[in-house]
């Protein structure tokens, strides 16, 4: 017989009784049933209930042994009476009878239990990660994380990308966040970078005349802390492809995709066709370019309804700037004052001035909208709002007035909160998208100049021409994101790949070609080589994987997170360096400095 | 019709003939054949010939199409006349009429070729990679490095395990190379470190509850740059499992990795029983933990026919040091004065002394040896050498003698030299095996006292008896080496979990508690709480995709190496660091040092 196993614990059944079996595992729990010992024996795969009664040449060391200890077990399986039958366990028909137990490893005094998984702190948690992992819940977590990311490379490999891993140790990107910086030994005072992402070297293997790239890439950004963001390190499902435009992604990456969410969605509905919303129109639909769909409420202007109306604040706003427009976000099911009030009220803890609204109810046969805004706009005006929304008896709206661009957020976020609080958002299901047509430039305010809206290496609408004559804050760039359930899960773009356009793209906000040779030289020296047009995106997987979990916490997908202060509790990293080490790299620490 | 292409540049066939079709490419060649324009169409997937003659509203585009430019064809496609066929081209048999040419992008004069592949200094080469990776070899030999690697991974599958990622961010490792620091910046004066590899994580899962682990693993090492190893970071195929003796590991991984060579190899023979080769046994046989096996030289100790015998320089050794053996490296058709000669000034030139030979002849139906050592030792002697080493007329004997432990090295360069010169070598297989059995400790001369020969994490065989009662230079451990003509391609163990037995390895090599503690701290606590019997290996992947792809440097298997004085030509890496981003880290570069 094998060592320690010969089968795991998932997997004995009513047709092994009699047989003699060896198993190993993790003693999961040990109870006494009056002078019988049940011993949960847990491995990777599962749990097996063994027995021993003081007859059993195995009883003394089975009174003996403690939560957590490793043990191998030789016995007999047995059948379980049909009261004592678990139909919940897979080996729930039958028992192990114990004729031997070998402690492989005892274990300590528990820090952290495993058994029931009762709340501890994170703490704790992290620097007894190994035990923290064996419970089921963590447990489950990583190897459905495991199955989700070979999933995806095995359908990317079936469309036929291959997956090319791009180098770790690199250059400095002078764009988006900060750098983990890597000192080099061999060349004293100069620095690698971990990569925010293999951004260049994707776009460098396609004018290498690569054709499909996929990777799963390490990303890293030494960012400040965040909720919803781990410390240092993060995953990628990054994609790159030749010869395509926009469509060639996503009809590419959305069958793809759905099909990953399929496998793991546990039944939940899947989007098949993902909507493709331009911008413009997610923003004036749902206040947000990662509109939560699952979230029925799409608002629309209803300016006229309130210009030269009897509400004068907002017709006076509407007469004196044509910018302003009055929003509504219908609430189906909202027709409360109650419910009108506590929304109006959670607008002022927003620090908005408050939330206009009108709701709905039928009085001997007739629908009347109430509330202040109906009585001052008058019953026509109402009537044609709730006929322009489809809003009944019992509905509400609310209103939002201004210039768009300054309230959209906050309308957004209105909408959210309706679709919550009426329950309108159905939670289980994933509501997939594709965002496009993003703005090319943005308005930087702080530093009064356009400046790239999203990264410098889109290929902006248009072309050449469109940069030359457009106004440029309404040039649109072949830009796009993925988004399911309000969060953004993928973005990409088609890229630029033509130097002179790229000069011309940088030189329009406040940067020379100069520039652009210093900090993309190697990407701007590729174009001039050769380069085929190309495009792709990267859907982030630790995103994606929380969603499919469902989830709260990246720590719950993390095999070894480190902690909210970026530090590896269980290896103890970051540490200091050795004197010689520090000689080595020619580096010196400084005296630490108060933080300000 | 795609705005790009209808087709890749490999897919019309002779049914397409007729057809309208679409490609985009590389130009790789225009050639001028009496007016006519033949251009050939390069893309990811394969090579198309183009056609325009002067009637082509193409035409006037077509001439001036330079190498690597980027175009966008529309032509028909049209039979090749029966002599014109290419039947070494997939696209051989059609050409394609061009009716219209798209420049997508041009290209500036070429640093480096493309076509043909004319040699070209290295660093031409790396600066302009994205114009090398072009190339057909240095194409397929990264295409196909992907393919070995996915199907690495697909098979890891299959057979029930599941890839973890683990930390790139983590602890400085104070076992086996340098590490490559990196700075943290929320906790000035402290580092992280990159993995030299997952060792301690993957070790960490066992205790974790996972039970088949693997990974493509990037790995970091900060190493003085060598021929075999490029600067900076590589690859491995990193396992574990628990529950399992080191038997199941190579019964695990031996049939996976066959299969892997088997579907890469290109019908070349691969061994598909490794022999298990005890270290001692390598040695002896071949001189070298690492040995060929496609070399048919299996060296034999004839100690006892040099003692006592008239060559006194043998003799004299053997009786004053019962150490001293005579080894003899049997040289199957080198027999010859002229090839034995050559050998010993070979030797001579590796520092030996020389090297002793008898070589054996057939005169007048006589069987004989001949040469100095032949002469001293007689007839009789040198007749049963040849018998135990079953060399006959046309063969020869070299011999090595002293301690073992002094000359097995050389004695194993000996028998590779041999082997190649006399071509017994069959260079056209993969034979494989695995060495086991190593030694757990040895002595280090430089510190006289016994230290860890391979890794501290690995089990002594006997376990704790052993290690109070065995002479320690004798204990073995369960550590094991993969080796595939000639080179080591994995390495592994199975591991000591436990506590005790790791404590009182390390003090057997001078190190106390504490140490451990201070030193594998996470791995340590780790075991005291529950810890599976574990063990595992690792493949060097880029070794492995070397041997299958026949290459002989690093760099012709590597997308964007760096070069020996581990810089990225490409990227421009390392390079210096801004002093904002120095003063966030609270570093300070020290002034440079004149290196020693």
């Amino acid at each position: 017989m094998h060592r320690y196993r010969s089968h795991t614990c998932a997997a004995l059944r009513k047709s092994d009784v009699g047989s003699t079996v060896r198993l190993s595992g993790w003693v999961h729990r040990v109870r006494d049933h009056g002078g019988v010992l049940f011993i949960d024996l847990r491995d990777h795969y599962g749990m097996t209930q063994v027995v021993a009664d003081p007859d059993s040449p195995a009883f003394k060391l089975a009174e003996q042994v403690r939560g957590e200890w490793v043990i191998r077990i030789d016995g007999t399986v047995k059948a379980r009476t049909d009261d004592t039958v678990n139909k919940n366990m897979p080996t729930g028909e039958i028992e192990l009878y114990a004729n031997e137990i070998e402690v492989l490893s005892s274990a300590k005094e528990l820090p952290l239990p495993v058994f029931g998984e009762p709340d501890y702190p994170e703490d704790v948690r992290l620097k007894y990660r190994f035990l923290d992992l064996r419970r089921e819940t963590l447990h489950k977590n990583i190897v459905k994380r495991t199955q989700i990311i070979s999933d995806m490379r095995r359908r990317m490999g079936e469309i036929g990308f291959a997956e090319y891993t791009t180098p770790i140790l690199t250059a400095s990107s002078p764009e988006g966040a900060r750098d983990f910086l890597v000192p080099s030994r061999i060349h004293q005072g100069q620095f690698f970078a971990l990569p925010q992402a293999p951004q260049q070297y994707k776009q460098l293997l396609m004018v290498a005349g690569f054709d499909r790239y996929f990777q799963i890439a390490p990303c890293f950004r030494d960012e400040d802390p965040r909720a919803d963001r781990l410390p240092g390190e993060f995953y990628q499902l990054d994609v790159e492809m030749s010869f395509v435009t926009q469509e060639d992604v996503w009809e590419t990456m959305e069958p793809m995709m759905t099909a990953v969410f399929e496998q793991f969605a546990d039944g939940k509905p899947v989007t098949k066709q993902w909507p493709r919303i331009p911008y413009d129109e997610a923003i004036r639909k749902y206040g947000s370019d990662k509109p939560d769909l699952r979230n029925p409420i799409v608002m629309e202007a209803v300016t006229e309804h309130f210009a030269g109306s009897g509400f004068k604040v907002f017709a006076g706003m509407i007469e004196k700037n044509p910018k302003v427009e009055i929003w509504a976000i219908p609430a189906k099911t909202g027709g409360s004052r109650a419910f009108c009030d506590r929304m109006n009220a959670w607008a002022q803890q927003q620090g908005q001035p408050g939330l206009g609204y009108i709701f709905w109810k039928e009085e001997g046969g007739v629908v009347a909208g109430s509330g202040p805004l109906a009585k001052n706009i008058g019953e026509e005006r109402t009537a044609a709002i709730a006929a322009q929304l489809g809003l009944e008896a019992g509905d509400a709206c609310f209103f939002v007035a201004g210039e768009p661009s300054n309230f959209y957020k906050f309308a957004g976020e209105a909408r959210a909160r309706v679709g919550e609080e009426l329950n309108l958002t159905d939670k289980d299901r994933f509501e997939l998208c594709w965002i496009v047509d993003f703005p090319f430039f943005e308005y930087d305010e702080d530093n009064k100049k356009i400046d790239f809206a999203h990264n410098p290496f889109s290929m902006p609408q248009g072309g050449l021409d469109a940069l030359e004559s457009q106004d440029p804050l309404s040039i649109k760039a072949f830009q796009y994101d993925a988004v399911c359930n309000g969060f953004e899960i993928a973005s990409g773009s088609i890229r630029n790949q033509s130097p002179d356009l790229m000069v011309k793209a940088f030189e329009m906000v406040g940067l020379s070609k100069a520039d652009v040779e210093d900090r993309f030289g190697g990407m701007y020296r590729a174009f001039q080589y050769g380069a085929p047009p190309h495009g792709g995106c990267a859907f982030g997987i630790d995103r994606v994987v929380m969603l499919l979990i469902g989830a709260k916490n990246l720590r719950e997908i993390t095999l070894f997170p480190m902690n909210q202060q970026a530090q590896d509790l269980l290896m103890n990293a970051p540490s200091e360096a050795q004197p010689t080490q520090l000689r080595e790299l020619g580096l010196r620490v400084m005296p630490q400095q108060k933080k300000d």
